[in-house]
């Protein structure tokens, strides 16, 4: 399909969701690519302080207060004072894709000095089938001028339907903070031009900066934990929805796909500071890693919300061990599967014509 | 390391394995990367027709004459007028490092316009550790400018042995002959700057015109098989020995990277003798994966020997059924092995210092 094609028919399935905007730049710099679609912004901190959006976006804007009114009791489970509060707004949403990006990422260029529009390539990735069953050494078999290599079976090419789709960074790569302090001056030059499904059965480190989905196929797998105030860890949020969201895909037969496009992520964030919010992540993720790679879900989990409750039950049992903050935490995901029914009522498993492409297997 | 360093210290511990050179121009153009090297030429067609080697190489040259004569009783396990012959002369080396190409590979360019030295390249991937237990999304993390990302567990940054680098071809992609008849003109001209570790579990279409490998860790796992003259399929010998290496490299705890180094692919084979060749492979391919995707090894097998001979166990057991050839293959895998052992007497565990990278999980 065309791009400009497919970006206009597009318009009015997306969202693009923002935790909160501290760059005033930040939209200036993207107008030509987002203004025609809708924007949900969710403040992550100080409701008292407002944000400014410029002249002719079409956007929605939540701050905590909103949270509470919407959710009452639910409440809870949105994170305060962190970007992982940007899940209210998938939560909100009504639209089959959503792209959500960070306010301190901005238009990368290709190697050739164009501008990337990196919502039209998410996109491109959503629309086009997966391949997590066997690894194409071209990478995307679905992208203009390239196909399935010799050996590869014709079984398996009509792939499965993507569920997500991970975009990169060129300049500050998406380090830990000891990473950051060993090599604080490396930068991402390196344009990667490819598109690739990460297998079944293969975890990844996912990352919230600049990230596309279903959110039909998966919405309710995105949840983006508890972070930040009043929790003991922070900057593990995609993370945690990115091994939730792994497996759960694996398990209902969809797609993750990794690659194009990048954003140029302008801002590095302070060390010292994410190694105080990092360190219990990092020790923990030793033993997360683990439960993950071997979580086993039942047949009659057949939807995300299903996997997803299911999921919260094995980390109580498998993960309360470790430290009492999973306990709280396998608790709220349930409360935000109960927010999601009570917000998308209608929201059972994706009818057949919501899937983009083939059928869940 | 150094480019050069690492080049000059392994000159002594490489062989280069080319299966026939019809092209005269061939080394000619390769010769400033490949003269410090010893070549061992297999010639794989009637014995009576001499290959003519430019003056100023290092060379061995076998003909069908010397595989007979020097294999005996076992000479029945390497293919005649077939490519495969090439592990003919991995059996006969005794370097640490392999490096096989076709003769219709030239130097391709970086997008730089820099000639692309695709042996080098493939040191650097097999002297750097590979990392298949999680997917890193900034790819190969050893690579200059690179490292692991947020999220991703210390505990598997060490890596493990690298056992084969699998390289790419611009120009002509290697298609099915059913994709050749389909997408007659199409050219592989996307440069993709990255080398991934294929992920433990997952299967990928191995090709043989650019590839290296480690014979210490995984060479007796890198047969052929029986294509050619007298055998129902071709064009599936690298096929074959990428399922065996990958299943038992994962078995092994070694790992497989692919993607860099380019190679230039100058000469689309005809796809209606390939389609010849390929049907019975293509057909048979759809029980192969789904078997190769489910092969168990048990822990005694822990040498490429000892894997190899259970796995053609394994084929004989459950492929003899698809087809009488599969147990023929079988008993020549067999075979190869003892061939291996003959030729390699000292072949059993590789020394620890023969890993060069961490230790084999």
């Amino acid at each position: 399909m065309s791009e400009t094609g497919a970006t206009a028919i597009l318009k009015e399935e997306v969202d693009i969701v923002i935790p909160t905007i501290r760059n005033l730049e930040f939209l200036e710099k993207w107008r030509a690519f987002f203004q025609p679609y809708h924007l949900i912004i969710v403040q992550d901190g100080d409701p008292s302080k407002g944000i400014k959006v410029p002249e002719g976006f079409d956007y929605e804007l939540y701050n905590r207060n909103d949270i509470n009114r919407i959710l009452g009791s639910k409440s809870h489970c949105i994170s305060f004072k962190d970007s992982a509060c940007r899940c209210f707004g998938f939560l909100l949403s009504k639209k089959k894709y959503i792209f959500t990006i960070d306010d301190d990422c901005f238009v990368a260029k290709d190697p050739s000095g164009k501008e990337i529009n990196a919502l039209e390539q998410h996109l491109k990735n959503l629309l086009t089938p997966s391949t997590p069953f066997f690894f194409n050494t071209l990478y995307d078999p679905f992208r203009e001028g390239t196909d399935f290599v010799r050996g590869y079976p014709f079984s398996l090419r009509e792939g499965v339907p993507t569920a997500a789709s991970h975009g990169l960074w060129l300049n500050i790569p998406d380090y830990d903070a000891p990473t950051q302090l060993v090599k604080p001056l490396e930068r991402n030059t390196r344009y990667v031009d490819a598109v690739m499904t990460i297998p079944k059965g293969t975890l990844f480190p996912m990352c919230g900066m600049n990230l596309a989905f279903n959110r039909e196929l998966i919405g309710p797998a995105m949840y983006f934990g508890l972070m930040g105030d009043g929790q003991p860890i922070g900057r593990y949020e995609a993370m945690w929805a990115g091994w939730c969201m792994k497996v759960i895909s694996d398990h209902l037969g969809f797609g993750v796909k990794t690659g194009l496009p990048y954003v140029w992520h302008s801002k590095e964030s302070n060390p010292f500071v994410n190694l105080k919010k990092e360190y219990k992540g990092i020790y923990w993720q030793e033993e997360l890693i683990p439960f993950f790679q071997s979580v086993s879900l039942p047949k009659e989990c057949t939807t995300a919300q299903k996997c997803y409750v299911e999921l919260s039950k094995q980390v109580k049992a498998k993960l309360g061990k470790v430290d009492e903050y999973f306990n709280k935490l396998a608790d709220n995901m349930v409360t935000w599967i109960e927010a999601w029914e009570e917000l998308n009522p209608s929201a059972m498993a994706p009818k057949s014509d919501a899937l983009p492409n083939g059928s869940a297997k």
